[in-house]
């Protein structure tokens, strides 16, 4: 059978983090990947696949099968998910939650012979997975997520669009005592500003006015202004040299109750690469995609709307038999 | 718009369970209990239900949207199944691993005008849903299941089809460092023996043959052979004194890698009673069969094939603003 052939838009850490998951499916390969820099100046690692410019993707049509798009929630995806979705499948982790529904919109309206399946990472993803068995399990209930201690592209992607910010790097951490309180059963109310803090590292351009670039941050809605955030200017070298790393994780959990009784029901990550994982999400889901719209299963799609056979390689007889 | 109707076949632990949950659903009605038992001596909690010999259950094709069959995997369920799903939608929590399959092509066959959703508990169920997606997402990984401590329903019947049983519960036990080993990230190979004991306490009729007894359990395959197996036998008193709650837990969890990156993807339930919580599994699974059966999606399926949007009942709308 022939493979199904990915194109990967943007290839920064979440673009590789794909090429590295489809380098490994055994019923995949890499077609190419569209850059909005000089495809001359772009080096990947899979030696087979293309490099293009972006504004070329559209004469790719009938030679990709999915679209993974790695842009950013914040100004990359509102533009690319709808203009992608119209000429290929595509797959994205849009993690603006408070935005989903408008975005989901607007791609379902493109994507009339298309399969989009939005908002294909850990959180949204995995995370709202959980999220939807959990409540649907338990309906009396209480759900607490939790963050960290990582980085989060996408509030890092959010901090580099302000004006005068070179670079930029945000950590969320758990508030200790507030996981603990979840877990307990008692089912606290904790607010997401009770729940976890958010570090950012900022590298500005010379001159820059650093109040406003710290105000912009600490009131930008849905990713900063409900938390208690830090931000600490510092070096190009020092972002190089201290935070290069992306590790992050987190947890969900639903504690919640049936007659007398209490059950909690708990998922967890610890990841050493968050975009390396994110990456193998995006290409399970690209996978789905794929097979949908050859069932001609057409439309805007989320994680909730897909059957967890669709995302494996293995067929659904050795599902069912080796790990149901 | 009318509610769901249910009818659940066995009134044991499980059916009580199922039953809680239904009344807890805003979506469903219990029409009846369908039980091998005089009717009359089977008290329920729902007034407004009836209790109705199992024998008479073909009476009620037309007047029942989803039988949740709540019988045992090691005798019921294997002629429940087949013999239900020629009439009805089911849903069932069938558990014996290694049997799956065969127990899935026998009611698949039955199933032509219904949809039967199978092994639609924690594990087999919800457990099978992490393995799933865990497997698709870290292609190259470990996976490791732990149980307990607590109560296996499905074990525990399976002790008491012994000749001259009368009564028994079994406890499944963690063996503490594996869990720390798998959670490492180093992928040691773990026997079920490596993982977990299980503790057998049996009310033995007088007379008994202790010693057939010990030997059918120890022996017994799929659930006692491949573990270290202790058995206490104990009086009936004994039994209802330390041995009449019904906790459960125990955790699933994948070890992988991509690139250079190690990742851990743990899920985990820690259950006051499992009948209450694996009868709310039923109850969302029970949505699911009807939906998926008013589609003209019959046969045989599993929770590998159910999308998350059929088990709630919210519609995918709020889902997907409030969960996603």
């Amino acid at each position: 059978m022939s493979k199904i052939r990915i194109g990967i838009v943007g290839y920064g850490n979440i673009g590789r983090g794909v090429e590295k998951a489809v380098q490994a499916a055994p019923d995949m390969e890499m077609t190419a990947v569209f850059t909005r820099r000089d495809p001359s100046e772009v080096k990947i690692c899979d030696g087979s696949a293309a490099v293009m410019h972006v504004g070329r993707a559209a004469d790719m049509k009938g030679s990709v099968d999915v679209m993974v798009l790695c842009g950013g929630s914040a100004s990359d995806l509102p533009v690319q998910g709808p203009q992608f979705a119209k000429d290929f499948n595509i797959v994205d982790s849009f993690d603006t939650h408070a935005k989903i529904p408008e975005y989901m919109a607007a791609v379902d309206a493109a994507a009339k012979g298309t399969t989009a399946i939005i908002s294909a990472g850990w959180d949204p993803g995995l995370f709202s997975m959980m999220r939807a068995m959990s409540d649907a399990v338990l309906p009396d209930g209480s759900d607490y997520t939790f963050y960290g201690r990582g980085v989060s592209q996408g509030h890092s992607d959010a901090i580099r669009r302000i004006k005068d910010v070179k670079n930029a790097i945000q950590y969320t951490v758990p508030i200790g005592g507030a996981v603990d309180a979840a877990r307990s059963g008692a089912r606290p109310k904790l607010s997401a500003r009770q729940r976890m803090t958010r570090e950012c590292y900022v590298v500005a351009r010379e001159g820059a006015d650093l109040a406003r670039i710290e105000r912009e941050i600490k009131t930008m809605p849905n990713y900063f202004a409900d938390y208690d955030t830090t931000v600490t200017f510092i070096t190009e070298r020092e972002l190089t040299e201290n935070h290069s790393k992306m590790p992050h994780g987190g947890l969900m959990l639903r504690s919640g109750g049936t007659g007398q009784s209490r059950h909690v029901m708990e998922f967890s990550l610890a990841l050493d690469s968050n975009p390396e994982f994110t990456g193998s999400v995006l290409v399970a889901y690209a996978r789905a995609a794929f097979r949908m719209s050859r069932e001609g299963n057409h439309g805007a799609k989320t994680v909730l709307d897909v059957p967890l056979t669709y995302l494996s390689a293995k067929d659904r007889g050795t599902l069912i038999k080796e790990l149901l």
